[in-house]
């Protein structure tokens, strides 16, 4: 239980942190899996990420897509996506401006900057939505969909809607989503002024071999915590 | 009289959210009626949304023309809008930066995101003005074409100056005036590096069913009422 | 002597008000005429305008040019001006960015809103520096150049330099910068996506008719010092 | 030691500074040597310039490349930038966003504003990164690659990454990344409506000349500092 509770804290720090940054505004949602590999994750319900409290985050089962109301109808994309991918263990799903603006226009979604290096490859940009549920992802079949496109990558956007981010851990999605979020404003910026100047493919790969390792991880956390609250 | 007070307290509430939002600078107004279908409304005065009191609203009538000194000269496209629209309660008028800058470009005024789509088809951008008056809307006929301009939909935006908002409540208008401006916002960061991609008109409908039942006015409105104040 | 007094609180107060609202950075100067058609006035010594004490402003001479070592270089056209226009009692001159960027890369400044109405036609631009100053006005010639460029407008912008506004008072000078920056930032981002839309000429007029009674002054001043300090 | 002390208080105040700024996020550095043409020289460790305290500051030498495991692994630039500049006493590496912009997308780094001076001729721009450390410049040929880009500059922008700014002092240093930042912000402003409006090359010797007496350091420093905190 006091594992549970951890993660509850976990998901709260989060999502002030994100919050506070601009990558969350009154729409998004974040969840974690109650434990490594578990069946079950905790996600925030309709409150939004900036104003959650740790009551607001309810356990859901990866495979009984019959959630209760309280929580958003788009949390059958995080079921489906835990079930596919076992190192996936958190998912955040914001709004996020500039990864907006950039993957509906017709952008590349490719790094421009050191700092927006976090798979190979640009991300996929989904955007076959069943009219019924507008751009939401609310059933089953557009579920496995974004699964599918999200495939093996980090992160997966949705045109006209939003990014979803994934990671090892909370920590790990959040700041993929920091650096998903600041690439796009780079990107954003230099598509105002001329051609965004992607990096080249062999610089990537050696961006991408030191971006994740625990101090690469804990220098931007403490320091958006420093920001924050 | 209770009633009245309650208004003026939600037309403060609002008047401070949308200040400390951006939607409003040191111009604007913001109107209501002092109950349903009733032919008085209450607006705030030469004061500034953001620095109103409750003292501030004053009492108009929709068919006298002939308003008391201290309200806005704008005052008389309320009052039409009123008498022309039974199903609504609250007017926003703001110079809402986004807004006013696509409506005047000559962009369409059309959803990008799902979180900008309030009405079928796009905002009426009104611009026949009577020269004596500027760009201020202050005679009775022209308060008739902006009125005929909105027609039944809940926003039209006049050229060079900035949109005004209709809605069933304070909150409803005030809901559509943050979903105007961040819809704005989008398009015009999308357009700053492309053509904006709008939405599918498919999809707007399955949004549009989805973005005005009570949980998803109450999101936004603890969201922004949290950032305040 | 009280009235010099009251002339510093008046700076003092603009300063800090201007300085809240981005019109100054570091730099940037603010004079008035000691009384109406003085030929002395009081000016910003080297500290920057957010951070003057009442102490930090200097009495100069309109005639005499051999200033206290004290006030910036650029004191000769303030001088200049006082010299040529008898209405003016106060200038302001910052680089308010949105104002010196549509002045240097060779926009039309117009206005683009009925919130930038202050003067008929558009705001001249001056670029014939002498180089040995680079582009800071600093001798007698320069200065005169200025003020023949500024003429009986109320504003003249120095190109890759910044603005200078003149007004009757602080109130008037201190809001029409506010005006000024306000439509560049307008016409800024209408040129980021498009071909800004100027506002007709006749109903320029209107809207000017409107723009400078004592309580069109008073309802942003009131907003903004509500906004400040 | 004690002026060791003072060189971490200088370092300290400078980071907060230039953080407040937006000169520097999570990531950044900033050196200064121990004391004039000393060959040791201080700089932050692992933590983030905005968050250092005055013992994150660990001392290196200029010849001996075998850096304490706790500094950054770009240490080496500022060992062979000091190597071959007796002239310079420090350094700040920031990624500062609109000089990352400007220098990525293919834009002249020059001045477009008098307060964006402090060097004859256009920035360098150097890309040509040793694909095994990505866009760091992590060994001691890129090092010395990226020491000889310099020059005798002021500055140096490493493409996709940030700027490099040397000074005869902390301030010095501080000030020209203040200015750097300020100009590529109007360039970008000014790229992104139009082609910028470069100062004329005569005009810049006259601006240079006026730009580092020691009052037009400490004029913005003072304001600089007025804001954080």
């Amino acid at each position: 239980m006091s594992k549970r509770i951890d993660k509850r804290k976990e998901l709260f720090q989060a999502s002030q942190m994100l919050d506070e940054m601009g990558i969350y505004n009154e729409q998004g949602h974040i969840s974690v899996r109650t434990e490594p590999e578990a069946d079950t994750f905790l996600i925030n319900n309709h409150s939004s990420p900036g104003t959650t409290s740790l009551q607001d985050f309810v356990v859901c089962s990866v495979h009984d897509s019959d959630f209760p109301d309280s929580v958003p109808s788009e949390t059958i994309f995080h079921a489906k996506i835990y079930e596919h991918r076992d190192d996936v263990n958190a998912i955040c799903h914001s709004h996020s401006p500039y990864a907006t603006v950039v993957s509906s226009v017709g952008l590349e979604m490719r790094p421009v900057h050191q700092g927006g290096v976090f798979q190979n490859g640009p991300v996929t940009i989904y955007d076959d939505y069943n009219p019924e549920g507008g751009t939401l992802i609310t059933t089953e079949r557009e579920a496995e969909d974004v699964s599918d496109a999200l495939g093996m990558d980090q992160a997966v956007a949705l045109r006209g809607h939003g990014p979803i981010v994934v990671g090892e851990s909370v920590t790990h999605a959040a700041i993929i989503s920091i650096k998903l979020e600041y690439n796009s404003w780079l990107e954003f910026m230099q598509a105002s002024v001329g051609s965004p100047w992607y990096l080249p493919e062999s610089v990537i790969e050696g961006n991408l071999d030191l971006a994740f390792d625990e101090r690469k991880m804990l220098k931007p956390l403490d320091y958006y915590l420093s920001q924050s609250g």
